[in-house]
């Protein structure tokens, strides 16, 4: 039972939708099958952007939206707060972008201030891009992209949007909000195994794709948008995941985007709800609190042992911490196809493992008990 | 039915693994899967070099394959005898790498001797590169790897292998032939769906990895050496394209690397021999047949009417031609996991096509009489 973010569970239709014997990529059933998952992602991303699908992993995706619209020495604003965001700054210094970063510790959201700040210093319009983690998730943290947004508008830069772990847990209006770049993975929300990789892109980008300079083959978009408007491919795709994809988004617009972002906030306020009432800290406030991810950060039992009993004993997977936070917090990943029973079911787990561990600060079935009040108010 | 030269057919207990639910990526469990599929992928590439698998088509591959190694401005020399030889050089181009060209028509192989006259002009060793397409898909032509490769070797520059329709359907010996870097995908000789691709890499060429400044990020190949030795990755995984890689990898280690050549080698005569026997020009010759891949150039016949008929009547899917070989050609493919009764089954179907479409210029049951009698022999 995955309780990580990502791979997240995938729903049998899928699974078998992806057992079927692959058809050629160059046929008129593919492009079929094509247009209606392009269709489908547009739904998703609020939309009438292109959406294109990579083979790759989020990271991939979200190299392409950077690359395909800067040249080397373009100036970058990227804001970091936790491993994506970090890694973000990485991806533009190895293609040579003067990149200057906003930060914040890990564990707390990035201040709008901060890039108002930087926007408004740069009167010389250097600024070609602002690069922003939506929903961080190596610390269950959600940046408030809407307001970081309205200064980047402001200013006139592109912006950039890691929503690996949003997109499809709560609303990214691409359209509303006017986000040139968004990027995103299978294995996240969009209750798929890991493997496609999405990226919308503006027709503000497109225009700077005209002047970027960056080297790229395989990750270049233009070809990957050229043929998405014939319904085809520039290489040859996963044609097995495109079925599950498929299945996938009609599951979606079946529950839809009310319902979906809904169920993604109960549970995260069931899980948080649980966390206090079982007294385990929670890493990161309330109101800057991921929809997909839950950080805890246990002060009387370890986070490892936690973890392990929980695989070992009840074949529960739950997410450590990454670097420094590696034995220090635990996360409880509750995006894409999870029911409100998964998270009854995680949150008994962990009251009997809590117990089992020698942590006795809290009465028996205070987690359950606050997290079904929530899940059924 | 799959007679392309991928998408390929995928037997049953793959695509069954592929529907199992996704695990972790950071577990034990992956850990231990991943070390045997990367053991499973050296005994196929007969090596012991570094193979390893990104979430990319078999260009990613090709690509990643080429820009760890290199700098910009680096010569390069590139085979160019069809879609895929073209392709290459045009990633060198986009990388600003200074390329050399060895071309040949469409259908024809390249000429080993042609490199070794460019490499032994070369005295000042300004060539870092030798860029060869094993198989060219396009044509159903397979190079001289052998000997352009020892040209190379007499020369000192790298060579870089776009194996992607050989691996897996004649010997690609990594070792003995010292070859550096070895590009394939999933979709081809490893009987997969699309959405894995494989490199292997020398020890030479990691040499040349310390030096070489092609930007680079999610195709770094450093990574994913790094995280292969702890079998790991450093990006999210296709896990469930995994489970289908272990599972198709222990097929062919039942069947064992005689056994697969000599089955794609028998089915690459009886294809051609039944051709022959309809009387159907063959484009390419026999002594550079690719054994993944035969194309055929019909004169009385349309051959985007013999798919058409093949497809609709028979449900059986042949390629096309690309590119100026569009509506001249159509591919058979016997790549991947196609079994004797395939070649029957196809033959079958084209004399049934042929004399549908008025093409009278063979005995009827010639084709299936001279394939039977080779796949028997």
């Amino acid at each position: 039972m995955l309780m990580i973010p990502g791979p997240t569970p995938v729903p049998e239709p899928v699974l078998l939708a992806m057992a079927k014997h692959p058809m050629g990529h160059r046929s008129g059933e593919f492009s079929a099958l094509m247009g209606e998952v392009t269709a489908g992602l547009k739904w998703l991303h609020q939309t009438t952007n292109d959406v294109l699908v990579l083979a790759a992993s989020g990271t991939g995706a979200m190299e392409a939206g950077m690359i395909n619209f800067l040249s080397a020495g373009d100036k970058v604003l990227v804001g970091n707060n936790g491993k994506f965001g970090e890694r973000w700054g990485k991806v533009a210094r190895a293609y040579g972008l003067d990149t200057q970063e906003i930060t914040a510790e890990w564990g707390k959201p990035l201040n709008p201030d901060d890039f108002k700040a930087a926007l408004e210093a740069d009167t010389a319009k250097a600024i070609k891009a602002v690069i922003v983690t939506h929903s961080e998730t190596s610390t269950g943290v959600l940046n408030d992209l809407e307001t970081i947004n309205r200064h980047v508008k402001a200013h006139g830069a592109l912006i950039m949007v890691d929503a690996v772990t949003s997109l499809g847990a709560c609303s990214v209006p691409v359209d509303e909000w006017g986000l040139d770049v968004v990027a995103s993975g299978s294995q996240k929300g969009y209750m798929l195994p890991p493997g496609l990789a999405f990226v919308s892109v503006s027709p503000k980008a497109w225009d700077a794709y005209e002047t970027a300079t960056l080297p790229k083959f395989y990750l270049d978009l233009k070809p990957y948008s050229q043929g998405a408007a014939k319904n085809t491919t520039p290489f040859t795709p996963p044609v097995n995941l495109f079925f599950g994809l498929h299945a996938a988004l009609q599951m979606m617009q079946r529950e839809g985007l009310a319902a979906i972002f809904a169920r993604h906030d109960r549970q995260r306020r069931a899980t948080r709800a649980a966390m206090q009432a079982l007294n385990l800290p929670l890493f990161g406030a309330d109101d800057c609190a991921s929809p997909a991810i839950t950080a805890v950060m246990p002060q009387q039992v370890e986070a490892e042992q936690i973890r392990s009993v929980m695989k070992k004993q009840f074949d529960i997977a739950l997410a450590g911490g990454q670097d420094h936070l590696k034995g220090k917090i635990f996360r409880i990943g509750h995006l894409g196809f999870v029911g409100d029973r998964d998270i009854l079911t995680a949150v008994s787990a962990l009251e009997a493992t809590l117990t089992k561990l020698g942590y006795s600060q809290f009465t028996p079935g205070a987690g359950v008990s606050a997290a079904g009040q929530i899940l059924l108010g």
